[in-house]
């Protein structure tokens, strides 16, 4: 049963711990995709309702959340702004607006929310953090691959090793459809029927692909093609027919002899059967997937007019897409010392508590975490069992004992050992304690 | 004259530049307020819209940026959604709803957008940042002076030297109405014009004054107490009269010695005349003003009840915000060079590829930023253009002659010196590059 005090249907509140672990792998990927050379964008939460509308299909446009106008004009119960969808929109909306300012290629990652209104789920939020990885500008196979470099690099600094990265090219695809001759007017519902072929026995998507107008045996050829053990070489073979297909598959092997000697063994498969649903990709496309996860963890692409669909000119253009969310599922939690105090220090009486601040900026000083206790009681037990709960190190005591002898007790919360120290010593002392971690 | 591509009124498009700066200073910020034992709480960018309305008061209220239905009930023109307008109220909802998992007390702070529907002008942003820090279930004025000195911290680690944090507290203004024998009726209306006492002459808030209903000497008198050069000592007098106004010196005392100690001489100054607009503050209160800014640049106070207000319980609080994107405006630009290249590498030839992949990946491993050219021309000029717009500060040439060789040119872009480096030794090299910084 959903509280009064839950976050809106589909969001979440992320409180310390989660925050920490989603902070960590945030800065691993903007650490990685800064070495590549890449800059960072951000762009507002909302946009103009008709930037947005009418670029995602009528599917998309139902999932936008669309902001009412104000003021005198709130009652018309008109939109006129709407929460962004996605970064690509506008990653278009600002290369046409700023194109001149903006280095060439433009090379650009985004990181932040997007919204959309699907039905909320296990692992599917209104509200999620997508990363976007993109150049625009350059025409270059180059360009292609260093995005997948970047997003593979991405991914092992997050410590992920167990995933693959499926490489095929559109032009391959259509080379293979020429191969078997696929009228091209049904090309686009062939391939969402191979897209299946992860899911549906072959013999399924035989019988898809002759609905849709293939003669039984050519059907049966194209689906054996693609899922024999032999599978790339039987395409190779049916792509040097074509000359899409030559050109398609000496895209995939160029990515492949820029890369292969940067990953390890495997990591990078030619995947002939891999259709990325998207219809505006035009050369390479990729997938990573992951032992253990349905779907995938990132996707890409080069879409060279897209830009210029959603408003922006005409650039070629690649870009990858890390699914961070469902990485984030597969990262161990956070340390919990991320979060915890390292020294707690008590206030004994209220005459003291100047005392106790100071030796808490001497803790902060020496860089470690430091509180003061901000709780009511004057006793020891209470405040120490404050420190334990906090997950202190040390606590630093100072009542009337110490006072008089101008010591502070610094307790070790794990031994329970005690040291007197000199209070002009403290600060020394701290950083010491602090130096050992 | 706004384009259709400009981001929508009151939003900002950030590029590199800004990224670095903004991202830099909430680094900063972030990191101080960790080492006070402060933790992150990140909640969703709309809430419930009964969530927010009646929280601001009707002018804040036409403020709130709100989200239509979706679906089937989208053509009702009405809203169930709404943008957060500050970090408050989703602390208090989510007090409320994780109160028992969150440690005692609750110290959080909250940096994150927040959308106000305001008309947009110099520096004042429809979307902006605000950065709160919080101390819920504590009513020890330990907390006040912590949040104030965490609050400090963070400002003068962003660099800023010139700003004075102004206290009082709310307990005083009642202790001195009290003792001016001012109706409590009329109490929060003069309030409203001694706020006025930095922008007025005093004898216009004399006049204001006798328009509310005080006395024409009563008002001059208290006029002349709060803004004669011994102020601080005539208000101590006045307010020793008054039991109210004995608590309050005694909170503005106490915080005072708790941070003196802490801060430079005249950081921290008891200013009585200094009247926090908002009505909910319970206790001490602060404002920090920067020389040559208008307004301040940070403020808070206590607020006991208003969790509770919130539809949270009745928690005592205190709290703190800063105002970063005035901050920002103070704080000087990036540094280009944080968001230059370090290594250039040159493709003379699209077979040499891999190798100038291999070579820009070896300055990665190095630490250093570095990317491949990933234009059309084959040109060396061409190239060193690039490179050279990049900010980069070695380009790596490898062409037939290096091929031949088994070397790499390493060129230094500001001296135009080169240096032949065999391929074998080049991550070395750049090891060594990269550790001169």
């Amino acid at each position: 049963m959903p509280s009064q005090f839950d976050p809106p249907s589909g969001t979440r509140d992320f409180l310390a711990r989660d925050v920490a672990q989603r902070e960590h792998a945030f800065a691993v990927i903007r650490s990685v995709f800064s070495r590549y050379g890449f800059e960072p964008l951000q762009t507002p939460a909302f946009e103009r309702l008709d930037v947005l509308l009418g670029k995602y299909g009528d599917e998309g446009d139902k999932l936008v959340f669309k902001i009412l106008r104000r003021g005198e004009h709130e009652a018309s119960g008109e939109a006129d702004l709407a929460l962004r969808y996605d970064m690509t929109v506008p990653l278009a909306r600002v290369y046409a607006a700023y194109g001149s300012q903006l280095p060439t290629p433009y090379k650009r990652y985004a990181m932040g929310q997007v919204w959309r209104a699907d039905r909320p789920g296990k692992d599917r939020y209104r509200e999620f953090v997508q990363c976007d990885l993109d150049t625009l500008g350059s025409a270059s196979l180059l360009a292609d691959a260093e995005v997948v470099s970047a997003q593979h690099d991405a991914l092992a600094g997050l410590g992920l090793s167990g995933f693959t990265i499926l490489l095929n090219s559109r032009r391959v695809l259509t080379g293979l459809l020429a191969a078997f001759g696929v009228r091209p007017e049904i090309g686009s519902g062939v391939l969402i029927s191979l897209d299946k072929l992860d899911k549906l026995a072959p013999g399924e998507v035989v019988a898809e692909l002759t609905g849709r107008g293939l003669a039984g045996e050519q059907a049966g050829e194209l689906v054996t093609t693609l899922t024999a053990p032999d599978s790339a070489d039987r395409v190779r073979v049916a792509l040097s027919k074509t000359d899409e297909g030559i050109a398609g598959l000496d895209e995939v092997d160029t990515v492949l002899s820029l890369l292969s000697g940067q990953f390890p063994a495997g990591r990078i498969v030619f995947t002939p059967r891999m259709v990325r649903g998207l219809s505006y990709y035009t050369g390479p496309i990729w997938e990573v997937v992951a032992d253990g996860v349905a779907g995938s963890i990132g996707s890409g692409g080069r879409y060279d007019h897209l830009i210029e669909a959603l408003g922006g000119p005409d650039v070629p253009a690649t870009g990858s897409s890390i699914g961070v969310e469902r990485i984030l599922a597969l990262l161990p939690e956070a340390d919990a010392a991320a979060a915890r105090l390292d020294v707690a220090v008590t206030v004994m009486r209220a005459d003291l508590g100047p005392d106790s601040f100071a030796f808490a900026a001497a803790a902060r000083s020496a860089g470690l975490r430091a509180s003061v206790y901000l709780g009511s009681s004057g006793k020891l037990g209470r405040q120490l069992k404050w420190a334990s709960d906090a997950g202190a190190r040390w606590s630093l005591i100072y009542g009337e004992q110490e006072l008089q002898a101008g010591t502070v007790t610094v307790r070790d919360m794990t031994t329970g050992e005690q040291a007197m120290v000199p209070v002009a010593e403290l600060p020394d002392y701290l950083a010491r304690a602090g130096a050992r971690g």
